[in-house]
């Protein structure tokens, strides 16, 4: 923090302003695709003015990606909570996830980020785990108390089902954005239909998992 | 074409090596990773070496998803020929994928550049969205024929079930790379076996797909 800085209330609305600009650059080239010189030439300052803000690029980056974390959140996750616990809530988490890929079909700042960091170490790859394992670990929560109701079959591995609903949602976002969002929407509903078909209570012993 | 060419058959040597460095470069860092500059001191060439072998930027990363796709045919669809159409098939395509994920873990040439270039136009877009929507077909090509062999039941959407299985080796994909290889595979081979048993002849009209 530099000793020049603004009173906290202007320099919180600039900092707010340069990370949306930040935010924009990455839908649209990832993290990655961030620095400093040109979000400064973006937002009409200077570098030393941007890095008043965000001490480095790699806090800038991680600025980002929790801004992202917090939009999804808001989006899905909070207002699915309204819902009771289980099967309707779950229900209410694909359905709004839906409509996250539909509004962030040219990209999504935290799916990029799984695919730039997945392969490399450090602090981004430290916090894509954290948020992608984060979100893992509340769908489980989820599907459990779906079990817990009756509502999903006794003997549903909570994990394993987590993996396929967000293998599906990662097919939806991989088809939309190269070929189109409303055949990849069918299929991704009519996939997570078939599936909780496949673990409903009555279907339990039918099938391999 | 230059003038100035070596004998084509040094030159297809030449060509081939820096392709392979390329290569290397691209599964750490994607298409977006590769420059010539850095490229050529990589190889040890001058930039304009490189470039007499590959006219632009472009041209190269052309080449390299190219290339990607050709190790990925090689790896799993030509081998899977092999064996009788229909579920004889699509399991050894899925065994293969697999393990062409396995190896790949830190980084697939062909995924990571379906991430980078969904959102963009341009020539490297429509390649990506040309290859993958050739794999699709292919994909649908053989539940086809597992339908028609009576091994999948009548009703089965191949696309639909296309969309399942690519959804799948995407969620090994970023489960793998994020959490690590071994539960991902069980998770992957778990859902393919219940999804199977969900479009068997005997599953039909059970389940809303």
């Amino acid at each position: 923090m530099s000793t020049l800085a603004p009173a906290s209330g202007k320099r919180a609305t600039t900092r707010e302003m340069i990370l949306e600009h930040a935010y924009a650059i990455a839908i649209r080239d990832g993290l990655e695709g961030l620095s400093i010189g040109s979000l400064a030439l973006d937002v009409g300052m200077s570098k030393s003015g941007v890095f008043a803000h965000f001490g480095s690029r790699e806090d800038l980056q991680l600025a980002v990606l929790e801004l992202g974390q917090r939009r999804f959140l808001e989006q899905v996750k909070w207002p699915a909570l309204q819902l009771p616990r289980g099967l309707a809530r779950l229900r209410a988490i694909v359905g709004r996830w839906v409509d996250w890929v539909q509004e962030y079909q040219s990209g999504c700042v935290l799916q990029t980020a799984a695919s730039e960091y997945d392969g490399r170490e450090g602090v981004l790859h430290d916090a894509v785990v954290k948020q992608q394992s984060g979100w893992r670990q509340e769908m489980c929560r989820t599907v459990t108390q779906a079990i817990d109701n009756g509502e999903l079959a006794a003997d549903i591995e909570a994990r394993q089902l987590a993996f396929e609903i967000n293998a599906l949602m990662l097919g939806l976002h991989h088809d939309a954005a190269l070929f189109g969002f409303d055949e990849a929407r069918r299929h991704v509903l009519a996939a997570f239909e078939r599936l909780l078909a496949s673990c409903s209570p009555a279907a339990s012993g039918r099938n391999p998992s």
